[in-house]
C-alpha cells in the first residue's frame, strides 16, 4: 500500500474510532441551510459538526480565524471552540454528532475524536459534488422521518459518508493513485457494476469489445480505468473470480469435477484442472482432498 | 408505542447487539447464487448467514428439518448447526458474518447473537422484493470491489439491511400499523421526499392539492398515507418543522423577530409570535431570553 496523505490517515482513524465505539455516538442533527448566518457559542449544541458547502461562498469563523468556503469544501468543526458564519448567499449541508461521556470509554472516545479533529485540516477541498450531496440528503431524510431504528441508521450513514470522503481523498490527495477525481466520480459505480457482471457470468467468455460497447467506452480505455481502480485488468480479474467460484463449488456443492468445469465454462475437467493448478499451484482434486482431511 | 411482534423484537436486539460491538463483527461473504445446491457442515465457514430467496424454490435442510423457501423469504442460519440445500431452480442472495471470539466481549456477543438466532423464526416472509435485492446487491458490490474502508462499510450495510427488514416486519407483522406492505414499498421514499420538501419550504404555504398533483396522487389519499407513516397530517407536520426552524434561528442566527417571521412565511412578528406560543406555550422572545440566561 502506498504512503497515505495525512488527512486520509486522520479520516481512517476517525472512522475506526467511531465504528469501534458506535454506542457512544449519537447523530443529533442533519440539515440543509441557506443564506442565514449563525453563531454557535463554545460548547453548545453538537460536540462536532461536519459541513459541506453546496453553493455560494461562506466566511466561517472559528477561534479567531476566518476561513473562506466555496462549493465542494468540507468543514470539520469542533464545537468546543464554537464557530460562526456571516449572512451571505450560500447553501450548505451539515450534520452534527455527540459523544456520550458518562462512561470512561465515552470520555476517552470524545478526547480521541477531538485530537483527530485538531489534526484534520479544517477545510477539505472535495471535487465530488453529486455524491456528497446524496450522502447528506440521506442523513437529512433519515433524521427527518425518524422511522424505527433511525438512530442506528444515522450512525451508519455518517460512517459511510466519512468512508466516501476518505476514498475521495485517497484519489485526489495521494500521488500514488492513477485515477483522477473526474474518473473517480464518473466510473466508481461503473467499476462495481462490471465486477458484479463478471461474477454473475463467471462461466461465460468475457469479450472486452462487447463490454466496451455495453458502457459506450473504448475497450482499452475501459480496461485501463478498471485496472486503475482494482489493480487488475478485466480478463485477469475474471480469472480470479473463476478461481473463487471453483473453490466454493469444490468445498460445498458436491458437484463432480466435470460438472464444476462446465459451470465455469471449461470444455473438460482436464482444462479446468490445468487452469486451476496454474492459478493456485494445486489441482482441484488436491484442494478437495485437503478440505476433506481438515474436517 | 404499540406492542411489537416477537420477530421485530428479536431483530431489534440483533441490530443493537451488532452496533454496540461492531468491532467484533466481520462480514465475510456476500454473493448471489443460482441453481446449485450446497452442503455446509456444522461449524464451518461464516458463523451466521442470512439468505434471501429472489427466484424459484429452495429446499433448505438444517438440524434434520427441511424448510421450503420461495421468493421473498429470508432465512436466518446459525452455522453451528450446519445447513444444506438441494440442487434446483432458484436464485438467492446471501451474506455471512463472523464474530471474533478472542476477547471475552466477543465470546459474549457470539452467544448473544446465537440466542437471538434461536428465537428468530428460521424463515421470515417479506413482501418487499426490490428493496431487499437492492440491499443485497450493495453488499455484494462492496465486498467485490474491496475499496478502502470496505470492511467497515460492509458492517454498516449489514446493519442497514437488518433495519430495513425490521421496518418491513413492523409494517407487515404488527397489527398496530395502518400501512400495508404495498404502501410501505411504494411510498416509503415518497414520504421522506415530502418531508425534505416541507423542510426546504418551511417559509412557504403548502398546498395539499399542488403536492398531490406533484406526486400524481389524490391529495386526501396522500395525506392519509403520510399520517400513517409519520403519525401526523402534512399540514401539522409542516407547522412542527416551522417551530423547529424558528428555534434554530432564535438560538443561533442573530436575526430579529421580524426577520425570522419573514423567513418562516409570516406577515408580521405578531402573527409569528402568536403561532409560536400556540405551538410551544411560550413566546419567541421568552425562548430567546431563556437561552441567554442559560448560557
Amino acid at each position: 500500500m502506498a504512503k497515505l496523505d495525512p488527512a486520509t490517515v486522520q479520516l481512517e482513524s476517525l472512522i475506526h474510532a467511531v465504528q469501534s465505539n458506535m454506542s457512544f455516538i449519537e447523530v443529533t442533527s442533519a440539515f440543509k441551510w441557506a443564506d442565514i448566518g449563525w453563531h454557535v457559542p463554545p460548547g453548545v449544541r453538537a460536540d462536532f459538526e461536519i459541513k459541506y458547502v453546496a453553493r455560494g461562498q461562506i466566511a466561517l469563523q472559528q477561534a479567531g480565524l476566518s476561513i473562506a468556503g466555496s462549493p465542494g469544501d468540507l468543514f470539520f468543526l469542533d464545537n468546543q471552540k464554537g464557530h460562526s458564519c456571516e449572512h451571505g448567499t450560500f447553501t450548505l449541508f451539515s450534520f452534527g454528532f455527540n459523544v456520550a461521556q458518562n462512561a470512561p470509554e465515552g470520555k476517552r472516545l470524545y478526547e480521541q475524536i477531538q485530537a483527530i479533529f485538531a489534526k484534520l485540516p479544517q477545510k477539505l477541498k472535495l471535487d465530488i459534488h453529486g455524491r456528497m450531496i446524496r450522502r447528506y440528503t440521506e442523513l437529512n431524510k433519515e433524521i427527518s422521518v425518524r422511522s424505527f431504528g433511525y438512530e442506528v441508521n444515522l450512525k451508519c450513514l455518517m460512517v459511510q459518508l466519512l468512508i466516501e470522503v476518505m476514498r475521495i481523498c485517497l484519489v485526489i490527495r495521494s500521488s500514488a493513485s492513477n485515477i483522477t477525481p473526474y474518473q473517480y466520480n464518473k466510473y466508481t459505480d461503473l467499476i462495481s457494476d462490471i465486477i458484479v457482471y463478471l461474477q454473475e457470468n463467471a462461466g461465460e467468455h468475457i469479450d472486452l469489445h462487447e463490454l466496451g460497447g455495453k458502457y459506450m467506452l473504448n475497450p482499452r480505455y475501459l480496461n485501463r480505468i478498471f485496472k486503475g481502480a482494482t489493480g487488475f485488468p478485466i480478463f485477469r480479474y475474471h480469472q480470479m473470480i473463476k478461481v473463487e467460484k471453483a473453490k466454493k463449488l469444490l468445498s460445498t456443492s458436491g458437484l463432480n469435477l466435470l460438472e464444476i468445469a462446465m459451470e465455469l465454462g471449461f470444455e473438460s475437467s482436464q482444462s479446468f484442472s490445468k487452469f486451476y493448478k496454474k492459478m493456485t499451484l494445486i489441482t482441484p482434486s488436491e484442494y478437495r482432498k485437503m478440505l476433506k482431511e481438515s474436517e
